[in-house]
């Protein structure tokens, strides 16, 4: 198996998220200028983009148009960008830094970072829901449902709620597998399902796809959890060592470090056994989840 | 023209929204239990229900099925409370009433109050993309186009970024009708447009109705700044007196009250004009219109 595919994928979609948000994010001549100039500060230039290539892969499984693909993963991306300017706001995590850069209410104050997530987070439905994104409307009502349902109070600000509640009181292993599988598998599992929706597969032939989604979002986690002790500051590019002083549960103090890194490898290896139907063309989505394994940042 | 629908549609509808809210915000047995009571707090049991009413009496016109358009009316009061709740929040308006209790922040903290408006946000368009709501995905995609379009940048959110810069300029009389147009009028234009969507009017044949919609949005308007200097705030349920104190221009500074006064009737009998192609079945709308100048709340 080729390991090449990965470093130009994530290049060649960074590249296009950002371009399809400086064509959606204009900076208007008038007062809401700052607003604009916000939501751009937090949605360009910066971030893996690891949802948008998860659309982008798997919808390129079935031959979907890229540029079709590419707005769908704009949409969860700026679904995602919302979720760190609100997270990052003095009143939740309080934090300065994010993507290497200073976040949205160092810059531009608290009112307008939560005006600019609030508006984030609209304009990925209305991209979703825009016929130029797909032609059929059973397909777009169907994307919305997906990222609706990933991102509301079932998926991840359910789970930010969850995580909220975990610094105050002590959870157990199944608990924070519970609040990480909403607040970051959630998304990672709807950018997997968007791509299959784009592909028209119906739901009974999205089986292995989910799989693949729900270990990754968990491999994922657990190597964030990794990286927020073992990482450093200036790759990751925001605060670490947050967990810790929050004296909050994670995989990590639940099962110790050594634990923590097999379960990593382990479900790694199980979300590529969930490929197994895909031939070659599914290796960039096996990339991905190798590269989840090794994350820096 | 009789002016005895309006009680009657009033209390109608809060009742069948607060029994959708019900539905939609059972609280679940975990950690988001807080989460789950803090949306209840802000969207049940208060609030004049206009949004839902102008859904469900358009809607009405052309025989829509009424449990679909309380649905999609209860979506776009979700997305009026989230605008709520945020605008509350300390780094917003900083407001402790809203509705005639404690706004969201005050009861379950900032951090919680974030995410109950970010719920609602998602939940409102987790009801319109669902089957449940309508049967055909076209009209469930351009709903949801129609309210992402509304409370976005370009609505809703933009209007509330301009209204925070007018603190602190000063806005001319364009600059005031066009920042409230996008603030209040584009989710009330919304609310029509959506009423006008479920009954399969084309977009051609909606030009009535945007027509009143655009002007009882902007009469909405008008009687809310006079509001803010003439009201009562136990009445009301909120703090009055804020623009004077934030040194905001308004209608009302610009006008002076009693041209604000008169523009506002001018505006509600120019929009029951609009609905000159309808019927007595229209006399429901065209008593709204006359509620929004005589409101007190």
């Amino acid at each position: 198996m080729t390991t090449a595919l990965l470093p130009t994928a994530l290049k060649d979609v960074a590249a296009e998220i950002d371009r399809q948000f400086d064509r959606l994010l204009a900076v208007p001549d008038d007062s809401r200028a700052d607003l604009y100039r916000a939501m751009r500060h937090a949605a360009m230039d910066g971030g893996k983009r690891l949802r948008p290539l998860l659309v982008m892969a798997t919808a390129a499984l079935f031959n979907v148009d890229r540029e079709s693909a590419a707005r769908v993963g704009t949409a969860i991306e700026a679904i995602h960008v919302y979720s760190l300017i609100h997270d990052d706001l003095p009143a939740m995590d309080d934090d300065a830094m994010r993507r290497g850069k200073p976040t949205v209410h160092v810059v531009y104050g608290e009112a307008t970072a939560v005006l600019a997530g609030d508006c984030l987070h609209a304009l990925a439905f209305e991209v979703l829901a825009d016929p130029d994104t797909h032609s059929d409307p059973f397909v777009r009502a169907e994307l919305v449902a997906d990222l609706a349902r990933a991102s509301g109070p079932s998926g991840m600000a359910g789970g930010q709620m969850m995580d909220l509640v975990a610094e105050k009181s002590r959870f157990d292993l199944a608990t924070v597998t519970r609040c990480q599988a909403l607040k970051t598998g959630a998304l990672i599992a709807a950018s997997v399902e968007a791509g299959a929706i784009l592909g028209r597969v119906p739901p009974e032939g999205r089986k292995g796809l989910r799989g693949y989604a729900r270990d990754l979002g968990l491999a994922f986690q657990i190597a964030d959890d990794l990286l927020d002790v073992e990482g450093d500051e200036e790759t990751a590019g925001k605060r670490l060592r947050k967990d810790g002083e929050q004296g909050k549960e994670t995989f990590l103090t639940l099962l110790g470090a050594e634990r923590a890194r097999e379960q990593c490898r382990m479900l790694v290896a199980q979300a590529a056994q969930h490929l197994h139907a895909f031939g070659p063309e599914a290796d960039l989505l096996r990339e991905v989840a190798r590269f989840v394994e090794q994350r820096d940042r």
